[in-house]
């Protein structure tokens, strides 16, 4: 059996490495433009924030050999082309034409069965001057490495990153921790535009003001500018000029499909490569795996292009699979995203509140805030958790986290929920493990499951920080109630105008002081106080009376 | 309506309040011998750790407040009878009786409702002296801070721990990292007996070595002997005396059902109190919950007693709910239990290997060894993970997580993905987060799965650490194919009678030199090049080939 893979970053080697162990005679040819196989890619902000000392630990493996073309042949036997571009696909002689890069000669090679795994290209944005020198993509291997070469020739003092998308934001991390003054320029009104709902992407901005990098929104970038030596130094954007040593261009990728597309490939709505559940393409002799194909988001059941290193490796496991004769299919797309920057871990899974209600769903919503684990133990961390439900049912739709707490644990277990249709209540009941170094008695995830459940069935009734600063700008006069302790008000005061302050231990005996003219928010520290103080003032007829979702520890 | 709780720790006060929101008018009292109310007792090993600096932080809200009978009456009108015993129930009049423990004043107590979360008690072993000054058990509030003076005015070197439970573990922990000598004696041969099978238990016990702590498995004691002080100064075990300064029981708890087994109410065959998925006992208007109820494992179907704080947080919820007329279900068990001892993360849902063969299963089970995320991450550290599935449908029963990387997120990945059914195929889809701070490009959990597929589907030929030395016991001769780098086998070298040094990368060229007259183990660094090599053996008529599980990280 012939098998020709197109790519050798994720997809393509971990078909290549299956595919070797459950057929030991296969042929197995990997057919890769660049000179690195197998490259973490993923790596790159951390080598940039010199948290990986050595570049060539990205492509070895956890034993310290390089994966080479001579590893991947002495040690599994897989034939790497590097260097080579594949130039054309003839399905019907199953056959692809390549070109060696260096030396131009061409050849074709045959196929029983063929696999596209040829990933990405960073979107080229309509600015001027993108090819000066000074301006870079982070998404080739060598991408990397010339920024870090760009920085200590040019002993660059200010860097412009033109996207906050995942990756910029990890390159703005890694720079600013460095000391280099950042930029990040981004033309939507939030940070993580594709990942985030507004509401979480304003606690992520409000920590990169803390790091004191420079976060310009609606910010769009029309020109590149050099100086006198020819390289960058300043761009010019629709809210002005910025000086600045070098520019990193982070507004994301598409799949690479020219190949797909020319040989009549079925292309999906998103651009990316069509493929069943077994990763086949329109030619069941052909199948396309990693950040080329498209995806199905198990929650919506839409198209969605998700591409990340972690479906390559799974998808390539299922291609090397079908290839051999398995029956084995691919299913794991839950729009799961997680990233670390500015000492945040932030992730999302399921569906974001817009996309869900802009899907069709009956939407509710809620935030909570709190720890990871309990308040008494020294390493505890705050966290916020965003849950999107189905209104009618309960269902999770999708969820979103953020804090210098444990929060990827807790996506995790959101995307396994979700994963298998669980409602509110089942996570509820989840039986995550718990002692006082993981989580609370009550984990945050599990709070934040009966926070927004009790809302859904009308026990709670909460008003989340951005509805809240929609409500203020009506100019409606609003009471805000603050039942916090004496000390926590001086730390911490709040800076309304109409702030009533009564400790939460005085307020069944003084709550007829609170107005009924008109709206009463009720504020703490997390929203559990409140929450509790509500259903007291309900109960006492004050029925129009909400508490803050989440506190005054995210509202901002 | 009025309602009677009788306990005051953790599902009562939960219940109560919950309660209070549903029901703004209804009666609520708690019942609580101690002094304590809604006390931390899971961070009592923490405090002894010197992590807690403020005992009464385990008793405060996070803004500081203390939870005591001011708080609950001001904030929540909960009324709490402290310092009281209750004595008896009468159901037919709805009635319990209870005694004022310093005044011996008696009186009875309506209930249109009455719950039970009268806890746990200490289980006693038989061993004579426990009475003597200077022996602990770790399980009332005052515990922890009676050990700590002790300790402390004892000047004490060396302390005892009479079992190697979760608690016992937390405690030997706490103790040896402030440099106190610490024993634990541990009648079982392994440790945490009830929560891990013994090939990760032995991992454990390697851990406790290397931090100086002395562990005695199948170690019974028999007396406490006091010195001329009239205090512990040695015990007397199976395996001789040990010289000691204070001893900690920690062998375990049993539910705390005197009330409800005088009151005629069923017990479950555990001893705890039989309740059904509303907790309700088999008096409609008792319910029960927290550390004296009983509860059934949603794996295996069968009464369980696994007493948290966690579970019991959930089930006051439950109850309150019950009462205040919602239909609302408990449903959390999975047997999830966790640790942090020696800076390990330790941690087991679903059934343990020998528990689930026990019940009739047809099972399979796999190790794995890795990193909880990418090598060239520098905070990446290691993980083991063990298996457990249903050999016929690759049913997830499952998992036990041990190592200082992050294994707790595993387990609560593992938690949900058992209670929902899922199969080791599913958990292989999962779409966990994935960047370079939180996980490999294949999550370890997902490694552990298709590992474990592989196996189940014949597609590989593994050997556990523990049938390894099985086999060595049979002196069976084996021929030991150590197939790491020169300097990773330099570093650690096999100490085996018959070793064969074949590089991975020269297998291909030189795997006729591996004899064919003798089982062959191949051996590397975390059974990943191992596996991919026994693969290749195979395909060469080597059949008989197995790669050793985990690789030699975790073969001891």
């Amino acid at each position: 059996m012939k098998v020709i893979i197109i790519g050798g970053m994720a997809a393509g080697p971990k078909t290549a490495a299956r595919l070797r162990r459950l057929v030991p005679d296969a042929e197995i040819t990997i057919v890769e433009q660049g000179e690195f196989i197998s490259f973490g890619s993923c790596g790159m902000p951390f080598y940039l924030a010199n948290l990986v000392p050595e570049f060539s630990s990205l492509y070895a493996t956890s034993y310290g050999v390089a994966r080479d073309i001579e590893f991947f042949r002495t040690r599994k036997d897989i034939r790497i082309l590097a260097g080579t571009r594949a130039t054309g696909i003839d399905r019907e002689r199953k056959r692809v034409s390549i070109i060696h890069l260096e030396s131009q000669i061409q050849s074709e090679l045959e196929y029983d069965y063929l696999v596209l795994a040829t990933g990405a290209v960073a979107i080229t944005p309509p600015i001027k001057g993108l090819e000066t020198p000074g301006v870079f993509t982070m998404h080739q291997p060598n991408d990397a490495l010339r920024l870090q070469e760009y920085l200590r020739t040019k002993n660059a003092q200010h860097v412009t990153i033109i996207g906050a998308g995942v990756i910029g934001m990890e390159v703005a991390d890694a720079l600013a921790g460095r000391r280099i003054k950042v930029t990040v320029c981004e033309a939507q009104n939030q940070v993580l535009p594709k990942l985030l709902d507004p509401d979480i992407a304003q606690l992520v901005a409000a920590q990169m003001k803390q790091y004191k990098v420079d976060l310009q929104l609606k910010c769009r970038v029309k020109a590149i500018n050099c100086g006198e030596d020819g390289s960058v130094n300043s761009i010019t954007t629709n809210q002005g000029e910025i000086i600045t040593d070098a520019v990193i261009v982070a507004t994301g990728v598409r799949p690479r499909v020219d190949l797909a597309q020319v040989a009549g490939l079925e292309l999906a709505s998103n651009g990316a490569i069509k493929v069943d559940a077994h990763l086949r393409t329109s030619d069941p002799h052909i199948f396309a795996a990693g950040d080329c194909a498209s995806q199905i988001n198990k929650v919506s059941e839409q198209e969605v292009y998700i591409p990340l290193a972690s479906t390559a490796n799974k998808q390539g496991r299922v291609v090397a699979d079908n290839i051999a004769g398995l029956d084995t299919e691919f299913s794991a797309v839950m729009g799961t995203t997680v990233l670390q920057a500015f000492d945040l871990n932030i992730g999302k899974t399921g569906l974001g509140e817009f996309e869900a209600v802009s899907l069709g769903n009956n939407v509710i919503s809620g935030i909570v805030s709190g720890h990871d684990s309990p308040h008494y133990y020294p390493l505890h961390s705050s966290l916020t958790i965003k849950l999107i439900a189905d209104r009618s049912t309960g269902r999770l739709l999708g969820a979103q986290v953020c804090g210098a707490g444990e929060a990827i644990k807790r996506v995790d277990v959101f995307s396994v929920a979700i994963k298998f249709g669980a409602s509110l209540k089942d996570i509820a009941n989840l039986d995550l493990g718990y002692a006082p170094p993981y989580s609370e008695a009550i984990d945050i995830a599990i709070h934040a499951a009966n926070t927004l459940e009790n809302k859904r069935c009308g026990l709670s009734r909460g008003i989340s920080p951005l509805a809240l600063d929609l409500l203020k700008n009506t100019q409606v006069p609003i009471c805000f109630l603050d039942i916090r302790e004496p000390d926590e008000v001086k730390a911490k005061p709040l800076s309304e105008k109409d702030v009533l302050l009564i400790p939460a231990g005085e307020l069944r005996e003084r709550y007829h002081e609170i107005p009924c003219d008109r709206p009463v928010v009720v504020v703490c520290g997390l929203g559990i106080r409140s929450y509790d103080a509500v259903c007291f003032l309900q109960s006492m007829g004050l029925e129009e009376a909400v508490y803050l979702e989440g506190g005054i520890s995210i509202w901002l």
